[in-house]
């Protein structure tokens, strides 16, 4: 383990803050090992010792942008959570340059990416668990119910849309597909599995 | 317009046909026009000068991928029809190897592709309006439906986890996606918007 703030987090800092820019400049084709050390001021024999190659600086983009302390809204309401949570994510893929939709594309390219990309959504999706918790505790939904399925039924049409269809962002998506989410939960979709049916996923 | 079952069109044949191969072994990296015109056996200055590139391979592909006489499932009731439609794309992009993925891949690659890919899901989905009005016309749900974004709620939780998140395919997914899409439609979540704001979608 590095200590944090020392002179390693400074390199590392240095040099992850170079990848997303010249991602989003460049694309994957343009983002070189070399490239990202020339931006970053840091000696290319170090980048390359410490991360490899474009994989493992992709990887480690995802993986230090895991450690934030995002926390998910806290409204109140089971479907204003949700409304806002997919309004942030719409943003996320939207904004000009969008370093979410270029990490999302980098996958496709690079193992190490895809890998540090599910877990970064891994850690985002448990980390909203508590979204879904707080209405139970509420009583706007009766236990039990999966909050990782609730929370991927809310999301994923905007994922459809935004990264796969690419079409233009609808601004009513964000809210109509939590406003779906709620519904089906309301109605018992997510009702937890057994154990059994859960080993399978 | 070109007469089918030509010369033309059996030239357009072979070569669309290597090229989805050619995708899933070797990449988008590893397609150019040049092996696709080898493994094909169509000259190729023939193919450079109809299909100019890559991009417009893979975009042809998906055009004529959209030409073919699929409809969705008619079962008789809504969830069995959208069950069996998740199964047929989960099939689809779990298969080994799978040109779907593949060309979901290299839509992140070339531009027509990606618009290709746009059209051909556009087709789909409207091919897949006739469960919707069908399940109204039986009673299962209160007119009036939005069937796209309906059919949009079923299917998105599956490239999502199969095309996003690449988790291992989860055998109960496609019926639990079709099973909250329905409690979500039956509780009037797909209610049709007013033409003002469809016209922003």
């Amino acid at each position: 383990m590095q200590r944090p703030g020392g002179r390693t987090a400074r390199v590392r800092e240095k040099v992850l803050d170079a990848v997303g820019p010249l991602l989003v400049e460049h694309g994957y084709d343009g983002l070189t090992v070399d490239a990202v050390a020339a931006r970053s001021g840091v000696h290319r024999a170090t980048v390359y010792r410490r991360w490899r190659d474009v994989g493992g600086l992709l990887a480690d983009v995802l993986d230090a942008a895991g450690t934030d302390s995002w926390t998910p809204p806290d409204t109140g309401s089971l479907e204003e959570d949700l409304r806002v949570l997919n309004e942030e994510v719409c943003d996320a893929l939207t904004e000009e340059p969008s370093v979410a939709k270029a990490l999302i594309a980098a996958s496709f390219r690079s193992e190490g990416a895809a890998d540090a990309l599910r877990r970064f959504w891994d850690d985002r999706y448990a980390r909203c668990v508590p979204v879904v918790e707080r209405a139970v505790s509420r009583g706007e939904l009766r236990p039990p119910v999966d909050a990782h399925r609730l929370l991927v039924a809310a999301t994923a049409p905007l994922y459809h849309q935004l990264v796969l269809f690419r079409t233009d962002p609808d601004p009513a998506l964000p809210s109509e597909a939590a406003h779906a989410a709620v519904l089906a939960a309301r109605a018992g979709a997510f009702a937890r599995r057994t154990d059994h049916a859960q080993a399978g996923r």
